[in-house]
């Protein structure tokens, strides 16, 4: 090594040892004859120092000729500082320059590498390589690293096998949209990109693995938004012989491992939630349980009092925000304009403000009694200082209507707290969803998912009715991972397949291979993926998944910092067989 | 689970327990009023009995109408075994069997699930589900998985950090041919599928990541042959502030803890040998070193004989065979015919018998005396029982063929043992190689390896003279890593595209990004790759790298499980701007 030790591990009982260091210049300050240098690198930071009254002309000439992100080796001893620094992990000591080497000069980075930058996000993407050096980008990926490996300790130790599936794949039409890869070889023919190692992970449990896992790539070609990317990782994961409940317990058990040995944190038994409950108390398959506010239906109570827009309503229905009676009328308005956004498009919001001081206020004063909206608080609990917020209209609008007001709510009120952790699972999901635009139905997982045994019947008759032993883990109102018990036996798939508008020709083309796998004996089985991306920027209390990972690519698909996509050679287009369209 | 205990783990102490396993049908036998049932899963065998006598006719009934890989839930009581089998670790107990239930029947698979079957490979290809039930393919599978998970807990100790590198990047024209894939948001551009993360890993290092991993899938549009194929498994790794020494020291190490914790081998101290070295005395820049029948240049002693072939011949260079002596005038005859095959191209072969009975006998007698013969032997330190094999020409195709020769000779006087493990460091190697029929330099290793400082001066007067700090790990003949120290300036950056014909502009739309990124203040770093499904293969005693893929392709790029590549709709190619070409 260039070095004997790195920029994070020297101590005040390292006192005279002559050490070497390599790292890049953080800052250089001459302070009256002295001359400070800070050394950073992966592992912290040590500060140098030269003084004009002792150290050599030519040491100070040399570090002076440095400059921000200038790479350099030094040598000299270890002393203990007069001035010490408690928030430095080396701040007890300085090193005291013998010897200097430049050994990669730097020009001025377009952007401060610091905690808190000064560069735009298309900056920080161009020079990816300065943003990485930031700690907390650069501790971004480290987290991730603790995360794989920490997933992959527990697995191994379960007797999970880490087996590789392929990446050159075939393209299918249900689901996302594929990237594909034009064939040499194969004239007018392509490979996909896998979405997810789903039918090869099922093909294995047919192989009889029993228990596989893999942290894998997956890609999709879809419009995309700040929080997805064409290629994205999963930890994948797949059973046999097994219950639902095994699955949980396993995973359940997954998701404690992380969090106590890269967070410390002892996650208490993960609770569970049925699609239906999810969805009537929170509007939401993935509600954010960090803070209660669940819905009260008062359609009943509310109806019948001349008021138009409740008596017209399916359903009526509030939260109750503990604490913010005292909303003024401009903040009250801003709620309004909130679920009045089209993206919401909540025609009003009607409001009950239990104030602290005994009265109550309405937005529907003019129908409700004093004593009607009593009654409506008692019902959803309200107290002393605390603020019903109410929505109405078709039902299953309504409830996603209110989700987001719950949720801006929540923030207002501080509720959600990005260092607090609640985790749920979700169940029971309906096995299919109906397209009214295609008007056939669609796999609401995908269409490898089992029916619940006892819906199975409803097959026939009811599709829509259909429950599926399929689970959604969510973390913070985020869905982190989820999966199902899949279908085993050839006639449930071939029937399933059906449902979602194959043809019995289509279905061969397409799945052939896994429904004639199911006739080689196929145990029950069972999996689950988890988003890593996602579960990372959870465990790193991030919004966005982009600065967990190394090199993303921006909004439009590009990797800015390598110009990709990018145009490539008419031989190579030839080779292929291929032609761009003018 | 739907088990209590898997196929592999009762033991006689578990006499007497009543037990739930499932598995497959590995075969089924009435033999005389006793049913005998084998069932297997992943983990191992267990016999399962019926009894006419005391057993329910239903259970019987059931169990004899399973077949060969039928699906099956036993429950049971564990007894035990009147005819214990050693050879199974559950021989000492059976089940009797007290209530079956059949989860999934099976057809007839079209091969034996054996360890020694009787599919062919496209029919094991096919039906790969069916293949990777064989405990020889599986065991391969998770010997792959055991030397993942000990390459990353070895450089996870030492502070490696796993970082994915991006697997939408950007074509480039130097080294093999790459994968594309279309962009639907970017009209008329690809992504091209990584050969390697190398630009990746060294921006890594730019941005001061120090350590670096990743076990990563990498892609080659290349035309296959038995070993290889279009997607392949590498373990990647690169480090700062090293010398190449450090890399060595690191790499040797993440060897010998393979071999220690995978198979229990202390591997010694990795030998060294120049390129140069490995080219006079092996021919081969991979030399086997299982065995030692190194070369001997006789070019002096065997001219001017009058034996014209040698007179003309600018190199006579031989191997010494021990305990050959006495070959056959076929055995002698197969060699000549071996060496003369098109794809090795000598002209003929001499040899020189040195018998047991002390007598010498050789195919130039007509040239050569006995006194001769004896001095080439005693040059070629052969003893009575050696055969002296000698060939002649242009020094370096003489050294190829003998080379195949040296792997022949070997292979027939058994030298080649599958558990015998050699590696060997092979280094300084030549920065370029010169094409003679596109006159042009190339990168021997790729654009990015520096050159030995000590030669550097050679880059401007002669480039073809100019080595590398770089190095190939060889285990027992098959180079199974590679990596160099790299360029970290851009004028050598630069000064190298420039000797591999790319104009600047051509420099800069392919790697402007890094040299850009060199001018950010780069470290000094170098790192290697393991081929790792060659590297598995190898501790896997195999030739062939496809059985320890999961789903491999075959020497068309087929997956023939799935049927892919495959055509796919007009719909996605309008979506992607692109055309077939009829």
């Amino acid at each position: 090594m260039l070095r004997t030790h790195n920029c994070g591990e020297l101590r005040i009982t390292d006192t005279d040892k002559n050490v070497t260091l390599c790292g890049w210049v953080q800052y250089l300050r001459d302070k009256g004859g002295v001359t400070f240098l800070a050394l950073r690198d992966r592992y912290g930071l040590t500060q140098i120092i030269a003084q004009d009254s002792k150290s050599s002309p030519d040491i100070i000439q040399k570090l002076q000729s440095t400059g921000r992100e200038f790479v350099i080796k030094i040598t000299g001893k270890v002393v203990e500082r007069s001035a010490k620094n408690p928030k430095m992990p080396t701040g007890d000591i300085e090193i005291y320059a013998e010897n200097v080497e430049i050994l990669n000069p730097s020009k001025v980075p377009p952007f401060l590498i610091e905690d808190e930058t000064d560069g735009g996000d298309e900056l920080r993407m161009k020079y990816r390589y300065l943003d990485l050096r930031r700690n907390t980008v650069r501790q971004n990926l480290e987290l991730r690293h603790k995360m794989n490996r920490f997933t992959r300790e527990y697995l191994d130790n379960l007797g999970f096998i880490d087996v590789e599936t392929p990446v050159l794949i075939k393209s299918t039409p249900e689901g996302a949209r594929d990237f594909v890869v034009p064939s040499r070889m194969n004239k007018g023919e392509f490979y996909a990109l896998p979405q997810s190692p789903q039918t090869f992970k099922q093909i294995l449990m047919v192989a009889g693995f029993d228990k596989y896992y893999q942290i894998v790539k997956c890609f999709r070609d879809e419009d995309l938004r700040a929080d997805r990317q064409p290629e994205f990782t999963q930890i994948d994961c797949e059973m046999s012989f097994i219950t639902q409940e095994d699955i949980l317990d396993t995973f359940e058990g997954l998701v404690k491992h992380l969090f106590k040995n890269v967070k410390d944190i002892d996650l208490p038994k993960v609770p569970r939630m049925t699609y239906a409950d999810a969805m009537q108390n929170y509007g939401s398959d993935k509600p954010d349980t960090r803070f209660d506010m669940k819905f009260v239906e008062i359609t009943a109570l509310a109806q019948g009092k001349n008021f138009g827009i409740f008596d017209q309503a399916e359903l009526i229905v509030g939260i109750c925000a503990k604490g913010a009676s005292e909303y003024t009328r401009k903040q009250l308005d801003e709620l309004t304009e909130f679920v009045k956004r089209p993206q919401i498009g909540a025609k009003g919001l009607v409001y009950v403000q239990f104030k602290t001081d005994g009265t109550i206020k309405s937005s529907i004063d003019k129908f409700f009694s004093q004593e009607d909206l009593q009654k409506i608080g008692e019902k959803m609990g309200a107290e002393k200082g605390d603020l019903i917020l109410i929505l109405s209209g078709e039902a299953n609008k309504t409830r996603k209507q209110l989700n987001e007001l719950r949720l801006e709510m929540g923030t207002r009120l501080g509720l959600r707290d990005k260092n607090t952790f609640s985790a749920l699972w979700v169940m029971d999901f309906p096995l299919l969803e109906y397209g009214e635009e295609e008007k056939r139905y669609f796999a609401m997982h995908h269409p490898f998912t089992a029916p619940k045994p006892e819906d199975e019947h409803l097959l026939d008759t009811n599709p829509g009715e259909v429950r599926a032993n399929a689970y959604d883990m969510v973390i913070n109102g985020v869905e982190v991972g989820g999966g199902s018990i899949r279908i085993y036996q050839r006639p449930l798939q071939e029937k399933m397949l059906g449902l979602l508008g194959f043809s019995p020709e289509e279905a061969k083309a397409q799945f052939g291979f896994l429904m004639e796998a199911f006739e080689f004996g196929a145990p029950p089985h069972g999996g689950i993926a988890f988003g890593f991306d996602r579960l990372c920027s959870i465990f790193g209390g991030a919004d966005s998944i982009r600065d967990f990972i190394a090199f993303p690519k921006n909004n439009a698909g590009r990797d800015v910092m390598i110009d990709s996509p990018s145009p490539i050679a008419d031989a190579q287009l030839n080779e292929l067989s291929i032609l761009v369209k003018k």
